[in-house]
This record gives structure tokens, sequence and C-alpha cells, in this order.
């Protein structure tokens, strides 16, 4: 990806809530995405849906591999949705590879200990973009010690995609849904809010396409 | 992607070795991958990569998101080698989101029982493809229980990244590779082995970038 190094980079915001739950910068709160346009003009596509909007506080930072965004969970979702709807929007086959990440702030160990779980209930609803995605999606709650119930947040999050309809099918390795993007990508941040709850640290993977020329495989089974 | 159904797709091997480790398929080694040339002739190029000479036995299933491999360690890191390599001696800038997963056979539940964790020594050998990549790489112990050491498993991981010569940084929720193709590849292979040889389900995905048309922003830090 092309470099763009966001001018709000910044440290990690130390402000705290009024309930003090813990700021996102302190709680580790965030994203690394990959946009890929499968085009000859993926440098124009890729800049152009980077420079979405984004709300006051987002911290983005881009690099030859991958972009990090720091902030709250909603506004860390509402801005992947954007930007990855903008490329989507140019009819490109574009495919979007999301990691997101709470409860370990630091880089090889985690600067929090291991405690109380923290997360907000839901994310801020995101309008519907009109754009279809399929997602294979992997969800990764890393808690250690013998009070772990991660299967049940697990199991929580898989009902929750199929009452919302994104639900496909499970498959090795992942969990495939489909939908409008912004119900894809909620389905996601929803997840990992919810094993956010209970584990600290949760990380999730998801490589998001849109505009495939391939027949999506899922037709039949929904 | 496009679709591209695998011959020798077939259900999961079942044969032992002498000494009793568990096959492949019954312990859930493979791989989930997508390769992502970013280009008009996207479709040519990843059928052209994937059509690679593949072991005997190598489980190879191509949907619209990803392909599905599933054999041995060696066999699948081999193989994933050798496909992002074709893809890469095209000269287009060219992603690879790789997923290796390990002890957790089934979809949404793991088949396999908590218990002895099994993994080889070492890959087999991979020889330089004398392509340059870069990667952020994640990589997840899922070990439930008071008796789990994952960080370590972790941190030997790491340095075996710096003695290899591949370790770039860490990176929020990601560490940064760079090298050839082939040694970032062993290294994420190699990791993911070891720490199964103390946790039992593993999992570690991968962002590999070749030719990118920024510059690479850990020249300076080698």
């Amino acid at each position: 990806m092309p470099e763009v190094t966001s001018p709000t980079t910044s440290p990690a915001p130390a402000t705290t809530t009024a309930d003090a739950a813990p700021a996102p910068g302190e709680y580790g709160v965030g994203a690394r995405f990959t946009l890929l346009p499968l085009t000859d003009r993926f440098v124009e596509v890729i800049t152009d849906a980077l420079a979405v909007d984004r709300p006051a506080g987002l911290e983005v930072v881009t690099d030859d591999v991958s972009t990090f965004v720091r902030g709250t969970e909603s506004d860390v979702v509402g801005y992947l949705t954007a930007v990855i709807a903008r490329a989507g929007r140019t009819g490109v086959h574009t495919v979007a590879q999301v990691l997101l990440s709470r409860g370990c702030p630091g880089e090889v160990a985690c600067e929090v200990a291991d405690g109380v779980a923290f997360a907000p209930e839901r994310l801020a609803p995101i309008p519907a973009t009109g754009l279809r995605a399929a997602a294979h999606w992997s969800l990764y709650p890393l808690h250690d010690g013998p009070d772990g119930d991660h299967m049940s947040a697990i199991y929580a999050a898989i009902d929750d995609a199929r009452e919302r309809g994104t639900l496909t099918r499970s498959e090795h390795f992942a969990t495939r849904l489909d939908g409008d993007l912004a119900d894809v990508l909620t389905t996601i941040g929803d997840a990992w809010l919810t094993v956010g709850r209970s584990v600290r640290h949760v990380a999730t993977h998801a490589t998001i396409s849109l505009n495939s020329p391939s027949n999506s495989s899922a037709a039949g089974d929904r």
C-alpha cells in the first residue's frame, strides 16, 4: 500500500470516561487493515479510499504493508466500513484484510495485566452501504487461566450473526459471512465486543471480498 | 478469487505415522490464504500461481474468498511459498493473506480434546525465492487452563526470527518481518510449530507484501 502518514498521528489518547472505563488507547482498542483493489489503478483507489472523513481523535497510520487505526470501537469499525465501501464503489474487485484487537496495548507483551474485561455494549449503528460483501472470519479470545469461558461467548457471537442474517456457514478455520458490507463488519465488530465482555484480550481477523467476478458459492446456502 | 476446485479434494487423510503422531488431517493442520495481485490481470495471475505443482496428498480447495489447504506442515508452507512466489515473479504488486492453523480440526467447536500438544521439530528447508517480502504477522496460542505457558513459546519464536534475520520490529497488533519470501514464511511456519509444541490449538495470520511501489519503511531499521 502507498505510505500515508496521518497528520493526526499522536501518542495514545489518555482521556478517561466518567465511569472509569479504560480509554481506547490505554486498552489497546484498534485495528490493522490492508485494502487491496485488484486493478492497475490500485494506488489511486487506495489513496482515495483512505481519505474518507474520519472522526476527530481517530489515529490512522499507513505503511507499506497495512494501516494502523486506533480509537473507540465505533469509530474504528465505522472508519473501516467507510474506507472499504469507498473502494468498493469503484466497482473494482477489492479485498480488505481486517484485524481488530482489544485488551493488549504494547507490542510483544501486553501492557495491561489480566483482570476485569471491559467492552461497551454494542457498536453505533452503521448505515447500509448497498455493497454486498463475503468474508472469511476468525475470532480469537486470548485468555490464560482456569476461569476462561470463551467458547460460550463465541457461540453467542455466532448466534448473533445468525440472527442478523449474515451467517452463511462454518468452514475450516473460519466462519463464512455474507451480506451488506456494513452488516458484515458490524457482525465482526459486535462479536469482538461480545467476547471482550468476558475476555480481556480478543483479536479477530477477516478477509472481506467485494465485487468478486466469481459467482458467490454462498448464494445457494442462504 | 476465481473458484478453482482441486481435483485432489478428498476427506482428511487418516494415515498415522509410526510414532503415533496424529495425522495432519486429524489434527487440523492446514491453511487458508488469499492471493491478491493488484492488477487488471488478477484472474490470470491467480489461476497460474495456484497451478504450481503440489505434493501428493495435499488438499487444495479455492472458493471466492480464500483457498483452503490441508496436509503436513512442510507441504502446506512449501506450497504457499511456491504459489506466492509464482505470483511475485510476475513483478505485479501482490499481497497474500495467510492463516495457518493446527490443533482444531472441526469448525465452530474443535473436534479434538485438549491434551498433549504435538508438533514436528522444524519445517523442511525451503529454497530461497530471490523475492523480497514484508509481512505483518500475528501469532495466537489458544489455550484454556491454568498450565498454559504460551508467552515463553512466543518469545522463543521471536528470538528465532531475530536469529534468522527476518525480524524487523514489533508493531501494534503485529510483528514486522522482512526478508526473502522463503525465510519470511519459514519464520512464520516454524513459530507456529514452536508454539504448537506446548499449546495444542495455535493459529497465526500474516499479511505478506511483494513488489510494493512504496519504499520499504524497514530499510533503515535493519
